[in-house]
């Protein structure tokens, strides 16, 4: 198969600031991702047998024993209608301290479960001379494609995600978590895309991953072009879902020393991103994330009263802030652009996007916007 | 054995208002409770043989099929170092659709991972034509009596506490979720109580559920006296915890017909009255509230644009939140009562509240307040 | 002068639905707007005394007496580097019992103080048989052009926006508390547009009127398209802030039978309107939006136990959700078609937005999306 | 006049550590506190002259430039029916950047507007090079003995209370924005206790201020005792306000080098303080809590892109969580002992809280409590 495109490849203007050596969440030093996909059978549906269209994503935030030497965290809600597990206790404390998986929504139980197992192993006084742990597990919800009453994803799948997590290149479109998502009724999945400021800026990164499976076609924006209304007109006549079941978890990461009131911030700025490709956080929709930061560690155990952490005066934010809208609207289309055709559940059929279209009404408007202005100089009003 | 006292039975000043008929929550009609009480073994920790000392709670919110007809809900998070999974999606939404568990921290997957299967059995649309589910599952600690990371709840048990669930009496102390609870350094678990209002404050019943598993002996608070400081004294030797990893989950039940941030609100005075019996909210405690009203059903599909929904005037809250203190506290104080001495990990023996020491305390300080005021008539100061 | 022309004359692509009559806030039934616009002298600051660029707004929610018969509030705050005085009673009770006032940032103490002698001359009983009030008060930060530090909004502006509140259409750009204010480096200001839902959503109307003054002309986006960094491109040389102290306050309004939850909810969809245009909620920036519906009135005095409200059906909000963002995208370009150039504080010359140009670059966007796809029919990929 | 006694010097149970020098906010280094008192008139309300009984209190956070070196703050709403204006950019900074104020209701613009003008005297870049400022007042509702409507406190008021500012012992009772207040109907106001942590849990002192107006007789708890249902039963005759129009606002100060996110935290805990003292947050009733910690200053202007800043780590939080919670209690219950008899509006009198009586009856449980155990040592259950 010949590889499907980036967002950026296909000339999309993306924003002011450099991706990093990979453009995707991996660039933040230590980040690792993981992937366990789960594809069994076609045709109609049979409860408890498929066909599925399913998986797992793992994200190991920093370092693999991110238990004993904790990242900090924050997050933001745009949509409740979904659900990260552990949500509630990162929000409060602003730490991360388990990887953080993705899948679908009725698989978070079984995925908590299998990594708290993971955990204790790993860990073994969780429980004893250790606190217990709650595990970071997001959900979308598959089920125009994936049998997801029958909870395919289970403990293998999950240590499999996670021994696989690794730096560099992030695999994209329909794989782990992602494998069965949709995006503006296109296929789409999981993914990544980064941004790494200039040294006058802090020279920080910021890397998003996203599962993105929100949203309705006539709503997509492209680099702020309003493609989806072209493109509605174009596939009307598409099979599409009905329900609004969509929902998109995204994760950030960065190297920034940020406190964890400021990366609750950050969050709510990647919540700008998404509502830039035309997402309106619609009632049934969870849009909710979840944000890190490498560059303090702050150790399970401690002798210590006070430690010093580097913080990011917050007049050096902004970059940031753009940073990370940037990248997320690049995740969400790197998603897009991944994911090929995919039939499901009594053979729905979701399409790929049409990245040679998207290519020429981009090119088209590039095209437009070069030509000089209308009557040469500005004029005053 | 010779059945533990309640609460009330101590003497204890618990309040203007008065209970339901069980004071319990399921005085709230329609609800209803049931809980799978795991116990196994004794002596050393064998990990994942156990000591066994856990558990399962469920809290039925009005009607087995919630999910066709959900009840209007809130919450509130007093300290977020803990889980109720599908709060996020609650507070979003202000719906209870499924049942609500009480477990110990690291069986949260597998009884998410259950109680899905349960909903999906029940409600063969999920994942089809209706909209999939996030199970509403709270924690607390259990380790020093239990073998938490054994994960000893599994889906049978939960299964159980579903199809034991009724109205009438709740057993109380070391059963369901709260069967390896501690609080204030003596043994307790599953607590409940009732109130019921006036008619002329509109007659409604509050009904209050908690798990409890917070605090040291010396922050105890019975009917406000400060016992715990007297207790202290006397139990100075008895073993005891030594990490303050606590919680409380109290799920709050009422007729009043409340909206969504009314029961927000309802919630936050929960914690009031947990403060109430002694609780600083320890940093690694999770405090969490949920809270639903069953006097409006709110239907999962509806041809209609608008529905009527009564609401009490906001005017009428104040005895609703008085009672809702007065119960959570006297919730809290049942779990103790009913409690006995229970051993579990490695031989850690937590120790039952000494009710008779508490209900002589109790006794010299009516005696005490019932004296005549010291100086004949009130004096002007 | 010419009339400046509004943003839909432009053509730009801004949704899927229909404005109201006025295209403004006004359209909803009952709501009134004033402003009382306060300009005076030019050239170099005189502290105390001007320049002074400034002014008040005046929203009447509803009715006049919005203290007797209150309407149900709710709101959200994007980035809280601002102040709507009375939000957190506003957040707490889901109540607007106020006019809702906009004005500069120095000068919301003394709006608020003559805004409480306005309702206390209207409404004798406040602070006796009644409760007391806390206005609504919001304010952006208008220095670039103003003397802010000077106050010079007084107890007669405040009077005079309220006693020229009316329906029909709303004044633009430079007025009232928008007169100082500043978008993406434009002259921008005051801006309102409404949509009004097909009959088979409800028919429901929802307006937006903001003050706005956020962002960077590099950020702009209009309708989607990226116009900014072209803009940027011609207009590098003018003069403008270099602080970012941006902010907008939205506020909306709408005949939807919303309860306070929801309400909260639809301003949240008012961030992602922002968002759209460009807005990074820049550390500095206060987004913040108030949103009420008339539909349901809460009596102050009641001697009932319950009310009998309509409430939206939440599968239903979806379309508003679009309605909102649609409608706070196109008031901001409002604002900022409306507004023209305007000098202030030591000769600050702020440029108004080059309509010409927007109209030319839309024209061309729309000829280049008209053209027939690339390729024939749509694509296999 | 004989002066009035403190909480603690009626043998009140408050606590496990000791107060700081002043038993009072200023016990933290640097804080300042400063009163302006009015009282006139007596006899009918005659709106707008008076009786007058009301005023500003001025809190000063560790140093008179707070605008040039900001100190971290944080915040919590037990129950917003109240107001601090600039709570939403504290909360959203995690700054305090101005003096906070304390008045009553319907002067809070009043004061805001002088506190501009103060501000913008000390500083006059403000709105210049530098960014404006929102000052932090927060308010309660004196309308029972105050002519609330008539907005008495006025920009002398203000400029009094900044500059009579001072360390050491503070004023209690009917002074400053204490001086109409009132709490579970006895008369109060201004209160504040500290505590100093002992050099092993890392020698911090926290220091609580209140204006206390909040609550029913029957509801009052001193030291956990429920007096309150004694005292009503011997003062039910006394007249009393009808309406729940209470409120409290309690400013936290610590020298413990605590981020924003962890004032928030300690906010909470001083909210279970108040609902120690009998407080169920009543509907109308505002209970906000504004924190701040001396150890760390933001500066306004830094060149610097990251800054290290002492944390303490959160293990160490739980000893600042129960000293806050009893200088709360013991800051209200000051408060209540401080403040005498005072008339007011239409000759409404409230009453002085009884402190013999209390001190008797906080003697008789004491009593009560040292006795031996009931049945010589603990018994096994």
């Amino acid at each position: 198969m010949e590889p499907r495109p980036r967002a950026r490849e296909l000339g999309i203007p993306l924003g002011r600031f450099r991706p990093g050596r990979w453009n995707a969440i991996t660039d933040v030093e230590g980040v690792k991702v993981g992937h366990s996909t789960v594809i069994r059978g076609s045709g109609p549906l049979r409860p408890g047998k498929g066909p599925v269209r399913t998986g797992v994503t793992c994200i190991l935030p920093g370092s693999r024993n991110v238990f004993a030497e904790r990242v900090v965290g924050g997050g933001f809600v745009l949509n409740g209608a979904g659900e990260v597990s552990g949500m509630t206790q990162l929000l409060e404390w602003g730490l991360v301290e388990t990887p953080i998986f993705l899948t679908n929504t009725l698989s978070v139980g079984a995925v908590g479960d299998a990594a708290v197992k993971w955990m204790v192993e790993q860990n073994p006084g969780i429980g004893l001379e250790h606190d217990v742990i709650i595990p970071l597990v997001g959900e979308c919800d598959d089920s125009w494609l994936n049998d997801v009453a029958g909870r395919h994803v289970r403990e293998q799948h999950v240590y499999e995600a996670i021994q696989t997590a690794s730096d560099g290149p992030v695999a994209e479109g329909s794989v782990g978590g992602g494998t069965g998502m949709i995006t503006c009724d296109f296929k789409a999945g999981i993914g990544t895309s980064s941004r790494k400021l200039p040294e006058s800026m802090g020279g920080y990164t910021v890397g998003v991953l996203v599962m993105s499976n929100f949203g309705l076609m006539r709503q997509l924006r492209v680099g702020g072009l309003p493609l989806g209304e072209i493109l509605e007109a174009r596939y009307a006549g598409l099979p599409r879902r009905e329900r609004s079941y969509g929902s998109i978890i995204a994760v950030l990461a960065t190297d920034a020393p940020l406190a964890t009131h400021q990366l609750d911030r950050l969050a709510k700025r990647a919540a700008l991103g998404i509502g830039r490709v035309g997402s309106s956080a619609m009632h049934g929709s969870g849009e909710i994330l979840v944000a890190f930061s490498t560059a303090n560690r702050v150790p399970r155990e401690s002798r210590k009263m006070v430690y010093r952490m580097k913080i990011l005066l917050d007049a050096r934010l902004d970059p940031l802030y753009e940073a990370v809208i940037e990248a997320t609207e690049e995740a969400i289309l790197n998603s897009l652009c991944a994911a090929r055709d995919m039939d499901g559940v009594n053979g729905n059929l979701c399409r790929a996007l049409p990245v040679e279209e998207v290519r020429e009404l981009v090119a088209r408007w590039q095209a437009a916007a070069r030509s000089p202005p209308p009557a040469g100089p500005p004029r005053k009003e």
